[in-house]
C-alpha cells in the first residue's frame, strides 16, 4: 500500500499564497481578526469591566490565547470537555456557562479544578449536590454561578427567592464550592436588530438582577460577580453598572447574522475576519457550483453570503453550494477560487479541523480547531 | 499536570447499558440497521441492479464492510479525501459522486487508483484534462462517468450533445481514462413526499438517459453503466430497465426527512436506525433543556424529534435542545437520559466521532465516523 498525504493535514502550509490553499478551507483575516480584538476589549476596558471571552465561538487554543494576551480575565466554555482542552492548553480560568449534569461530568470537572481555576452554572439543586460531592472527594474548589433567567426561556432561575434556595445549597458546600455570582445571558437579545430593542432587553436583565442581588445580599449572599453578555450586547452589560464582566466570543470573527445588527453609535464596527474558501468544480449557463456544503457551512441563521458581487448562494446540500449570478456579475470559470462569508461562526468554525490565518494573500499561520467535537 | 481521561475517547464502552453512555452520543439501534441493510439489499438484488453504498452518509469504515457483506459492489463517495479513508480501510471499489478539481485533488484520485478500482465524475473538459494528466503522470487507470442533470439543477450536463462532446474528450485520454457510464443523480427526488411525484421524476431521468445513451452508441461510445438513485427513489431506478446499479445511503440509518416520504408499494418499510441521545440538564414548569444542540444535530432539513411522546423540539442553540411538553406529557427530571431522531442523517453524523452500535439496550461496538471532516 502505498502512503498518501494523510487527509487529516491542514489544507495549506505557511508562506503559501491563498489561491493555493486546498479546498474548502476557513480563513482568517488576521487584519479585521486583529482590529476586531483589540476594540472589543478597549471598549470593555473603557467600561471598567472584565472581558471572558466565549471559546465555543472559535474552538481554538491559539486564538485563546491572543484574547488573553489582549487582556482577557480567562475563558467561556460550554462544556467540561471544552473547557478540558483550553485548560490543557494552559489557560487558568474558565467559566463553563451551562449547566453540568452526570457522575462523569462533575468528576471532570472536579480534575480540571486541579489545574485551574473554574466554575460552572446552576439552576437546580441537583446540580449543585452532585457537584459538591465530586469537589469534596478531589478536594477541589469550583465557584458557581447562579444562573437568572433574563428572558432566553431557555436555563436560569426566573425568580430571587429561587436564586436564594440555590445560595443556601451552595453554602451548605462551603469551601469546596463558593458562590461565584450570578450568570445572566439572553442569547436572542444578541442578535435582535435594533440598539433600542436590545437596550430594553438589558435593562430588563438589569432590574431582574439587581432584585436577584439584593434578596442574596439580604440573607447574606455575597455575589462577587455579575456574568453575561455577547458580541451583540456586551457595550451595553458593561456600561450596565450591573454585570463586572461580559462574555462576547463571535467578535473577533463575525458572521452575517451579526452583521445584520444596526450597531449603536458608541460601540466599534466590528469587520467580517472569518471566510469560507471553495473551488467552482461545475458551472453552466444558469449557475456555478461550488465544494463546499452543510458540511463546510453551518446553515441554522440562514446560507453564506458569496463575497464576490453578483453572485448568491441558492442552496446548499451536503458538499455542493449552487451559486447563482446576477445579470452582469463577472463571470466564474471551474478551478475559481471564492470566498465565502459563513452565516454563523460557531457551528461553521465546528465543522472544521483548521483556520488558516491569513496575513493580505499569504498563509501566516494555522491553526487547529482544537476543541472540535468536545461534545461531552 | 494530571492527566484526564482523554475528551476523544468514546463515550461508552463494549457491554455498557445505554442508561450509562456519556451525551450527546449517536446510537445505532443494530436491530433497525440490521433489518433495514438486508431488505434494501434484496429489493435491489430482486431487481436484478447492482448497489453502490453511499458512504457519504455514514462515513464509517465499520458500516461500509457490513455493506459490502450484505452484497454492496461497492462504495459511493463526495471527496477524495473520503475515497482515501474507505479505499485505506480496504474497499476496493470506490465512485466519487462528484467533479473532482484542482491538482492535489486529481493526483490523489490517481495515487488512489493505484489501490483500487476508482472512478470519477465530470461535467466539463477541463475535469477530464486535469484528470487525464494526472492519471497519465501516474501511469493509472480511472474510470469516467458523464454526470447528466435529470431535473437537480447542480452538476451534469443537459443535453445529449455536450455528453457526446465530453466522451470524445474522455477517449482522448484513452487507457488511463475510460468511460464508465453515465452518473445521473437528483436529490431533491428523493424528497418528494408522493410516490407518484418521484415516478415521474425518475421517469424524465429514464428519458433523458435513454437519450444520451443512444447518441453515444451512435458514435460508437459504449456506456457500461448508468448509476444513481438515493434512498427516496432507489426502487424506482432499479426496476427502470436504464440503471444498472443504484445508490442509496440514508437506508441503513434514516432520518426522519425520510420517514416522511410517502413509501411506495413495493418498498421494504425502512426504520429508524440512527439516535441521538442526550441527557435532561435544566427543567421547568414550560420547558425542560437538553445537552445537544446545533453542534450535535444538524438542522438544515428541520428540528430533531423526540422519541418520547408528549415532548417536542422546541429550538436548538449551539449547545442546547429546548424541549417542550403537551399537557399529560411524562414528567422529565434532570438527568434522565432521552433519544432524538436526526432529521437529516448525513450532516449529523458529520458532528460525531463515534457511533455507538446498541444491541438492545447495550453497547454491542463503537464505530469511528472514520471520514469525518474529509472535506477535500
Amino acid at each position: 500500500m502505498i502512503t498518501l498525504q494523510d487527509w487529516k493535514q491542514p489544507p495549506a502550509s505557511v508562506g503559501m499564497s491563498v489561491s493555493t490553499i486546498d479546498t474548502p478551507a476557513l480563513l482568517i483575516d488576521m487584519e479585521a481578526f486583529e482590529q476586531n480584538l483589540a476594540a472589543v476589549h478597549q471598549r470593555v476596558r473603557d467600561a471598567g469591566v472584565a472581558l471572558r471571552a466565549h471559546a465555543k465561538a472559535h474552538k481554538s487554543v491559539h486564538i485563546a490565547r491572543l484574547q488573553m494576551l489582549a487582556g482577557a480575565s480567562g475563558l467561556c466554555c460550554q462544556k467540561a470537555s471544552e473547557a478540558q482542552v483550553f485548560i490543557e492548553a494552559g489557560i487558568r480560568n474558565v467559566l463553563i456557562t451551562n449547566q453540568v449534569v452526570g457522575q462523569g461530568k462533575v468528576e471532570r470537572v472536579a480534575r480540571l479544578a486541579t489545574m485551574a481555576e473554574i466554575s460552572v452554572c446552576v439552576d437546580a439543586e441537583i446540580q449543585i449536590t452532585q457537584l459538591g460531592v465530586a469537589a469534596r472527594a478531589a478536594g477541589v474548589h469550583v465557584g458557581v454561578y447562579i444562573e437568572v433567567d433574563i428572558g432566553h426561556g431557555r436555563c436560569g432561575v426566573t425568580t430571587a427567592s429561587q436564586a436564594l434556595a440555590l445560595a443556601e445549597v451552595i453554602a451548605s458546600y462551603q469551601p469546596v464550592l463558593t458562590l461565584s455570582g450570578i450568570h445572566a445571558f439572553r442569547g436572542s437579545a444578541q442578535h435582535m436588530r435594533e440598539p433600542d430593542a436590545r437596550a430594553q432587553a438589558v435593562a430588563f436583565a438589569v432590574t431582574r438582577i439587581r432584585e436577584v442581588i439584593a434578596m442574596l445580599a439580604d440573607a447574606g449572599h455575597h455575589c462577587p460577580q455579575v456574568t453575561g453578555g455577547g458580541t451583540g450586547t456586551y457595550e451595553l452589560e458593561a456600561m450596565s453598572g450591573v454585570y463586572t464582566e461580559v462574555q462576547p466570543g463571535s467578535y473577533v470573527l463575525m458572521d452575517t447574522d451579526y452583521a445584520s445588527n444596526i450597531p449603536s453609535a458608541s460601540a466599534p464596527a466590528l469587520r467580517h475576519a472569518l471566510f469560507g474558501l471553495c473551488t467552482v468544480i461545475s458551472q453552466s449557463p444558469t449557475h456555478a457550483v461550488l465544494d463546499g456544503g452543510l458540511k463546510a457551512f453551518a446553515v441554522d441563521l440562514g446560507l453564506p453570503r458569496m463575497v464576490l458581487p453578483g453572485w448568491t448562494v441558492k442552496s446548499l446540500s451536503d458538499e455542493h453550494a449552487v451559486i447563482v449570478p446576477e445579470v452582469g456579475a463577472p463571470p466564474l470559470q471551474i478551478g475559481d477560487k471564492v470566498r465565502l462569508i459563513p452565516s454563523h461562526c460557531d457551528p461553521t468554525v465546528n465543522l472544521h479541523d483548521w483556520l488558516i490565518a491569513l496575513r493580505g494573500q499569504i498563509v501566516e499561520d494555522i491553526w487547529p480547531v482544537s476543541a472540535r467535537g468536545a461534545l461531552f
